[in-house]
């Protein structure tokens, strides 16, 4: 590809069958927000229709509303509709908890499957919280260790040891997407299970979880789903597994009968049994808000345009890279890449800093990425365009030298 | 106390300090809700406050508002203004997850303390969720057991085997208050530690965590704290357990240093290694109004006229509960219950929805059970006088057996 000019990118735009999705989302003026994958932009239906599911069924049904209003049946009635967007059957996903609970939930179900096999294979570098909440079930005294393996050599590390292969498609730093269907028939092999995070990959980049013989997955609903801050995770769980596995969290909505009231737990048929408590049910409805705009575009053409974005981004910034002494992490090929790019630079934050200072809003993630997230769904190619022009102002000019971006921020 | 009147009833309104606070509430004209300890009424002030939070911080302020809203900080900045309702320090109590997500990580906790003890001790009838994720807890293989001993042999089944006695404050069922102070010191001189469900208590009831020795607690927020459906729950650690305890659901906001993204775990200190997930930022929002609503009150106020709500109600009811078979499960002393009353009645299914038909909304817990909350932040003296009458009409002219009423409702 040649290096894009404003008109190439304006041209781009104009052929983009997506583009009136842009005018769905609430974005400041001026804003060039490639951080959708840390938080998803504000749908414009959104602030309405939780406005009426908090004063219609929340202040005029209350307590009706779980039947009236099918709150009771959110977390599968959400979890089918994004069972579209990750290549699985609609009864294979739900909406429930936060990703590294539902991580704790299929780690523990795949331990408790095989006493023999003890052994949760990762990743060094994979998201902290994976390897957080398995080192959590190291502690618990079932055995359980958590083998880190560079990704090379991942295939050799599966042996007869391995309960479970926990792998996140896209790397939320480096963006490099893992081969699903290659690294499950791998642990299928060895007759471990394969789990999978989808973070940074559902919305961003095509999943086949039913076709790419995964196990086991999860993901998270305010990035790409643009669900909101905070909103639920969702979990899957392959239908040949469901009622083999059993959760450990074992709450009163994963029961065969929570309204009975029964003091003995008998788990739910299905994926039901991996609910567990209450779910939180206006966060539930904007992430439904979220899915349901998503669902109106073709998933091969956001995909696809997710590519191209990423695809020009790259082109316009590598003609100034090396001689700004930043390094691209994320692969060039488009299929072992999610929907966000990484730069390495030795002084990443302040640069990212002064690039928020000028209106583009990447991220840094230590101690020295850069990173750019592409929403197909309303990021436009004149926003990589202007990005990547804004990131040769900042660095040719020395703008990320001015000491008010030397501090490190809290979060980022 | 004689029978009450309503001219009674409305002197009684009249005199009330709280009184203003019912105007602060969306509350459909002519319904009498009694059944804000399953799901709190709806705060005027809560959709505006929601909607900015929604349209500027989420919608404008994008990622940045993790840090310049201070969502990262509202699970403890929440938990301070719950620690006041409790009787608790305010570094003491932590917003996260649900009632039984955190029922987990505090079982898991107490039974990881000494693994000489391995029994959790609870009783039948606690509420469902506390005994199923005790029982998922027994299938995990860490050797724990739960026992369940009926409470008036409690004390006498507290020995050295005893991990953590684990109660629900106040019966969701029956309204029966356990003597936190009694049953805390009874396991503090075993050796276990005591966990307290306040789920139908907070807000309700007076709770002094620190003064009776309590150990541990969690509770919900979307009851009488009014925190919308599925809001999230708190849990309580006393300070002199926060850095010898551990949870088992070790997710990146319980790390040391969560945005570091180290691959190795390191609890953070205090309360905070308690955080699991991403917090439900706007669940967090409408907690916060509902509490903000309830601090403005005083607490000694608010659990004083609801005793006097199930006083006169008891006593409206107690002149025909005998001619019309109810017996009253829940005790008659005011500093035994809870703020809610339960009346047995073998058509009780039946009843409950002549009574909702005439505006009137308790409900019904299997296989028997009448039960009529009363939160003293909004209901009125009226609304009991109103709800007693009510219920004699359907009882004394058989309302409840139109056959409209039989079929059993799936969520109740």
């Amino acid at each position: 590809m040649t290096v894009p000019s404003l008109a190439d990118a304006r041209a781009l735009d104009a052929a983009d069958p997506l583009r009136p999705f842009r005018a769905r989302f609430e974005l400041p003026d001026g804003l060039i927000y490639l951080d959708g994958n840390s938080l998803g932009a504000l749908p414009k239906a959104t602030p309405a229709a939780l406005d009426r599911v908090v004063r219609e069924e929340w202040g005029r049904g209350l307590i009706g509303s779980w039947n009236a209003a099918d709150w009771i049946g959110a977390p599968q009635r959400i979890g089918a509709k994004i069972a579209r967007l990750v290549g699985a059957e609609a009864h294979e996903v739900v909406v429930a908890d936060s990703t590294s609970v539902n991580l704790f939930k299929l780690l523990a179900a795949a331990l408790a499957r095989d006493p023999a096999r003890r052994v949760i294979l990762s990743e060094p570098g994979n998201f902290p919280t994976d390897l957080y909440v398995a080192q959590g079930l190291e502690r618990l005294g079932l055995g359980a260790r958590l083998k880190l393996v560079e990704r090379e050599r991942m295939a050799d590390a599966l042996d007869g040891e391995v309960a479970v292969l926990m792998l996140t498609h896209v790397h939320y730093k480096s963006g490099a997407r893992h081969d699903m269907a290659a690294l499950s028939a791998e642990a299928t092999a060895v007759g471990a299970l394969s789990l999978w995070d989808l973070s940074h990959s559902t919305g961003g980049v095509p999943v086949e979880l039913d076709g790419s013989g995964a196990d086991l997955a999860v993901g998270c609903g305010y990035k790409y789903l643009n669900g909101g801050p905070g909103a639920p995770a969702f979990l899957y769980v392959a239908e040949r597994w469901q009622d083999l596995l059993a959760s450990p969290l074992t709450g009163w909505m994963g029961h065969a009968a929570p309204f009975a009231f029964d003091d003995g737990y008998r788990p739910a048929p299905g994926i039901d049994r991996f609910l567990c408590g209450t779910p939180p049910v206006l966060q539930m409805a904007t992430l439904e808000c979220g899915l349901d705009l998503m669902l109106e575009s073709d998933p091969a053409a956001l995909f696809a345009k997710g590519q191209a974005l990423c695809d020009m981004f790259i082109t316009a910034v590598d003609r100034f890279a090396a001689g700004h002494s930043l390094e691209l992490v994320t692969p060039r090929e488009a299929l072992r890449r999610g929907s966000h790019v990484s730069w390495r630079h030795a002084d990443g934050y302040a640069v990212m800093q002064a690039l928020i200072a000028e209106g583009v809003v990447g991220d840094f993630r230590a101690p020295d990425i850069l990173r750019f997230g592409f929403a197909p769904l309303y990021n436009s190619f004149e926003d990589a365009w202007r990005a990547a022009n804004t990131l040769h102002a900042v660095l040719a000019e020395g703008r990320w030298r001015d000491p008010r971006f030397a501090a490190r921020q809290r979060v980022t």
